[in-house]
Parts: C-alpha cells; structure tokens; sequence
C-alpha cells in the first residue's frame, strides 16, 4: 500500500494510490455529508442534489457531462448515504484528467435549472415507488426510524414523496452552500493514477474555493421501539437492532466478529441454526454498521408468515447463546476472514478509493494495512462476549415487521429472552 | 492475458490465468448445465442440486464444507442460470488447493441425505417466496414464459413450489448422471494460481471420472405473446423481449452495440428521452442476452401507472427510430465502451475466471483480447441498423406487464407502430 495524501490551503483533501499493474482508475469525490445533514423540512435534499449534480452545469449540458466520460469507455455514478455523497467514475488511464475535470465542473458549476429540477423531481418520485415496492428496502428504513425517531439519522434517504415536490434551486444551493465546502470534500483515486499530476489538477479546479461552513450535525440518541405492518405478501420481514460502537469506540472490532459470528456468512450461527438446520429462511444476516455518534447491530430474515414467531424465537436465542459461549476458535475464523477480506478489497480500485476517503473523513488519516491487522489481532474472546452482553442487557432494541406477521412476538417478549 | 488450458483424458477442462500482483484467486466449476436441461417436470432440480452440493459429503458435513472455506478467510457460493451451474471460491493463494479439494468434493462425492434434502425444501420454498416479493423478478420470469412457452429455456429457475415439495434423492442423483460429465465440467482459476500445480491436483481429483451423457437439449422457438398481471404496486413493471442472435450469431455484436445505443448506459437513448428530458422513470435498460441456439433483446422499464401508456409508446418510438437513425458516433462509443468495458473486467479475478470457463463451453476456446476487439471494431452503423430493422419488421415480441397496467397499451398496437 502506498497511500499519498495531499491537502490543499483551503482544507480540500486529496489521496491517491497508485496500483502497478492496472490499466484502470477508480477517481471521485466524497463530500461528508448526507441525509443526517438535512432538517426535517430538508428530508431528501442531499440525494436531490446528488441526482443534480448530472443536470447541467455552466459548461456542460446533462448529456454532455454524461457523453464526456462515455464516449472514452468510463461510467459515471454517485451514490447518498446518510453520512455520505459520493459521486465517482472509472476510467482508463489517460482518461484520469478528464474524469477530474468533470468532477469539478458538476462539484463547482452545476446550474439547477428549474426545467431540469422539475424533470428530476419526477425521476426521483419513480425511485420511492420503486424502492416502496421492495419489502427488504422498507422494513429497513422503518428499522431506522423506529431506533431514531424525530431525528436526522432515524429519516429514509430518499425523503418523503411530499417534500420533494415542493423542493427548488435555492433549496439545493443552501444545501451546497452549508456542506460542499472544501474541508468537507475528499478527492480520492486509485489504480493507474499520477499522484502529482493529480494534486495539481486539483489545485487548479478547488483550490480557490472559499472555507465553508461545517454541516449540521445532531446527534443521534439510539431511542428504540417497535413497528408492525401488516402486508399481503409472501414473505414476513422481520429486522431487529440494537445500539452499537460509533466509528472511534474501542468496541468497534469486536463488535465486528460478534456480528460475524451470529450472522456473517455461512458458517455463522444464524445462517446455521435457523436456515441450515431448520430450513427456516433463505436470508439471514447480522451486520454492526458504525456511523460518527452512534451505530447500529442489525439482523434480517425473511420467512413465511407460520414460521416467523418460531424464526424470531430461535433468532433472539442465538444471539443470547452467542454472547455466553462464542469460542476461540469462533473468533479466530472471524479473524482470519477480516485479514483475507482487507487483503481482496485492496485488489480491486473502487473498493480501495471508497474505503481511503471514508478512513479520512472519520479518523483523519488512513490506517496502515498492519494498524488494522493490529486492532483485527487484539480481538479476543472476553471482549466479543462482553459486546455480546452488552445488547442482552441493555433493555434498548428497535424491530420492524413488514408482511404476514399477525403471529409475530411482541418486542417486550423478546427483550425478556434476551434478559434471562 | 495468458490464458492455460489443459484437457483430461475424459474431458474434464482445466483453464487457468495467472495475474501477476495478486494475492488471491477465484477458483470455480462451471457446469455446462442449467435449468434449461431440466424436463417438465423437473424444473427446479438444477438449482435444487446447486443448493444440495454445499449440504453434506462423504468427507465432510454441511457445516465443515464451509469451515473449510471460511476458516481462512474465503468464501464459497454458487449459482444457477439457465444454461450453466457454477460452484466457485474466492481465496488467498496458498488456499487454493484447499479450494480445489472442496469442489472436487461437492462435485463428486455428495451424498444427498434425505433429512438434509427436506431441510433445503424449506429453504428454497422461502427463496421462491423473497423472488415472488420482487417486482422486476416475477416480470423477467414471466418475460421467458411468454416468449419460450411450453419450452425449457420459457420455465424459471427456481421452479415452482409443487415440484419442489415433491424432489427425492433420486431426482438429484438423476439430474447429475445425466448432467455432470466429466466433458460438461470446466474448471476455471484466475489471480494467484499455478497452472501445472492445479491440473495435477484436478487430474487426481476428477481424472478418474467416468464419460458422461449429454444434457437433454429441447431447441428453443421463440414465441411470443402478452402476459398482463394487475397488482396493487407502486410501480407498473413493463418488459418487451425480442428473439435475437445466439452465441454463433453474425450479429452478436451488432446486437450488443444496438442494446447500448438504445438502452446501456446514461447516454443511451432511453435513458436520455425518456428519464433525462421527461421523468418519467427511475429505472431503464435494454439489454442483448444471448444463449445456446437463440438470444433475447430485452427492455425494461419501470414507472407508475398514470405514466405508463406514454413510457411504453415512447420506448417503442424510440426502439423503431434508432433502427433508423442511429449514428456512426453512437456506434464510435459503444466499441470504445465495449472495448474500455473489457479492460477493466479483466482486473477481477472472478470476472476472468467466469468469462474463460463461459467462452471454453460456448465457443471451444477463449478468445484472446484482439479477437474480441476485432470483432468489436468490425461491427458499423449499416450492421447495427439492421439488426435494428430486423427487430422491428419480426412481428414477434413477448410483452410481461406487472402492477398498475390498466391503461397500457396492447402488444398489437406497439407492433402496429413499429411496423409504421
């Protein structure tokens, strides 16, 4: 690994990593800022933004921003998280600098036109029905409103249908404005790039960009609760969360191995006991997502309707078996598939650019491969158990239900399992 | 690219691809097999079969097949499409014949229990249940049946539940004698991987495999029809499907080039008419999918209902007039999209590894890279239109409709303004 950092005199970040043997490039710029960012009136005008980004700028048009990188055989995309807008392109080699300059040009010079905004706004009301009819997707955003409600991190990323009917251009520059300032925005590439090359390119397109202001920022308080939703479908959704480690807590690895323990690939003990033993499901899964204040230990299933109280029943006892008698040679797997998953990532340019502009945005540098191995090695069997514990305990769950799920188990139910 | 290959003395093939830099590989099986060498009333064993080889050996449990994996930091999966079956790893390289050995072991010595065959019922019934929950699956599903009624290549895959509660060991046991030959069997590795070390583990581990039978082969007609389903979604699901060039094809790369020009990316006509000018959509594509002994243009699209009359006229407009006018820098783009496209799959070892085992069953070899762009560069504007026209002058397309649709318009009335 041979990561270069570069900052620029107005705080804009730069970070590169040159990979010898590819012909490709992974190049974009991540803006740490998302949804969490957004008021409540606000709600989906970080993603709104984001689709605008590709309307036209004073440059280009719409199809010509999307032509440039086309037409030399790249793609152009973006995603919005709740933390994050990312908007990035793959290109071959010599095509590095043209794939900056339209970074740049949609970053700084983007128009909002009001003929476009409305188009966009159609765009994205197909994308929430789109997103409305797939259960796992909606049960999901559920999950996140119920462990946050009334707050910034417990919103969809999308928005509510009726907000983005009433957004306009000002409503997207004052978004621009309060979060696209430049300490607020990593360039990252990795592949066949020229770190030099790039910084300079760089410097010339963001470097007189004036400091921004920092993006509001409330914090999350995990809250919990329970929600059911009767539906006529085949599958019952059923997902449960707990509060875990933010990005800088010292539970953060093992909370890791505890979710891929439980439910992290096939030896896991969910994907074991409820859909190998039992033929219970055919997705099962638990996952511990950090963010910067909070995080959230989540699991997911789908069954049919006469089988979810069994499903949820078996669920709860594993994870509450899991934090008494994880063993060593349980966490040692979870070690080994941590190290041999860092070591593949590396192997590809997307995967290493994203991961880059993240470590920057949340510790302010990015760790060495050997820092990580470290913090993988100093997981042990005491502190997984003990994480373990913590989300018996803690009395605290968020749960969603989406379909036939008249027979589900009440939320107090399975917080009494998790406590004996 | 330095692509090895080696054949058994029964058959069994052996295609490996150094990449120099890495540290792991992707090794699989490809079996020339899938659910369009099922009868009637098998269909469904295929993937049925895919799910029962990670269920128990002679050597190994269910649970130790994956530990075998997973406990050095690999993964294991499988999948099963019409045409082919594939059981592949993703691990570091000193784990690769630990790797091979777990393949030959599935592929050779599973034992099929029947508590174990009753488990995977379970678990494919709830599979059928999550795809059944997924709009744009159930619409493609449909899609195949009307344009390959009553054929092999129009069933899913999955197969319906009624066959799947009634698979015995026998049926399992049935499809693989047919199916599972040594000379249908290919086994692929790309990445870190020796060449002379793997074919001599496989010469030990497959070698001994008696001659097969071929795999039943119902010629595939391409039909046609409607299939219109009302459902109460947020989104009216519209695909349209168009018989066009199987792999032997003079026209496959005109029909690739047509399908990116139409509907492959954000500069694709599609996209920019129908999402870019008008919001009427979220998501569009139309796509080139070519098999064994035909080949299936499709397009697909979704939007609410209120929309969709004017969405599925204006994809047919759009359809018949790119037929006509499709110009020579939109095929420019395309070979340099395909040919860019190419290049950067080449930079993931499990891309390499499943296009060389694909091209070795389709065409007896794999085509070095300035073979595929010779082709590419071969295809021009006259070659592209006309397979446009032919498109459009067949008469013959399958339409599924699914969700809002009162309003869409007749199959009859979109072939009436393509034939205009």
């Amino acid at each position: 690994m041979s990561v270069q950092t570069h900052t620029l005199k107005n705080g804009f970040r730069i970070l590169t990593e040159n990979m010898p043997g590819l012909e490709s490039t992974t190049i974009g710029v991540w803006v740490n800022a998302g949804a969490r960012n957004e008021t409540a009136s606000q709600n989906g005008i970080a993603h709104f933004l984001e689709h605008m980004a590709f309307k036209g700028t004073k440059r280009r048009t719409s199809l010509e921003i999307v032509e440039s990188i086309e037409n030399v055989g790249g793609f152009l995309n973006a995603y919005t998280s709740r933390e994050t807008t990312a908007y990035y392109a793959r290109v071959l080699a010599q095509d590095v600098p043209l794939a900056l300059d339209v970074l740049g040009d949609i970053l700084r010079n983007s128009t909002f036109e009001a003929k476009e905004i409305e188009v966009e706004r159609g765009v994205i009301i197909q994308e929430i029905g789109q997103s409305l009819d797939t259960p796992d997707d909606v049960v999901f955003d559920w999950l996140q409103e119920v462990a946050y409600p009334d707050q910034p991190m417990g919103r969809s990323i999308l928005g509510p249908t009726e907000l983005i009917k009433g957004f306009n251009r000002n409503d997207l520059s004052g978004f621009v404005a309060q979060n696209y300032g430049p300490e607020n925005l990593i360039l990252s590439a990795a592949g066949a790039v020229d770190h030099d090359a790039l910084v300079k390119q760089a410097e010339a397109l963001f470097g007189d960009m004036p400091r921004g202001t920092a993006p509001l920022a409330v914090a999350s308080r995990f809250i919990g609760g329970e929600r059911r939703v009767l539906k006529d479908l085949e599958q019952a959704h059923f997902t449960l969360a707990f509060e875990s480690p933010d990005y800088s807590g010292n539970e953060l690895f093992p909370a890791q191995v505890f979710a891929l323990v439980l439910g992290g690939g096939m030896t896991s003990r969910l994907f074991q006991e409820i859909r190998e033993k039992r033929g219970l499901c055919y997705s099962i899964f638990a996952s511990s997502s950090p963010s910067v204040d909070t995080g959230m230990f989540s699991i997911y299933a789908g069954t049919s309707g006469d089988q979810l109280a069994e499903l949820m029943t078996l669920t709860v006892d594993e994870l509450r078996r899991a934090a008494d008698d994880i063993s060593e040679a349980e966490v040692e797997r979870s070690r080994v598939q941590m190290k041999a998953g860092l070591l593949m990532g590396l192997e590809s340019p997307s995967a290493r650019a994203e991961r880059m502009a993240r470590a920057m945005t949340i510790w302010g540098k990015v760790p060495t491969l050997s820092e990580t191995v470290e913090k993988i090695d100093a997981v042990n069997v005491a502190n997984v158990r003990e994480f373990g514990t913590s989300l018996c305990v803690s009395g605290k769950q968020a749960m969603a239900l989406y379909g036939p799920i008249e027979v589900a188990p009440t939320l107090a139910s399975l917080n009494e399992t998790l406590l004996t």
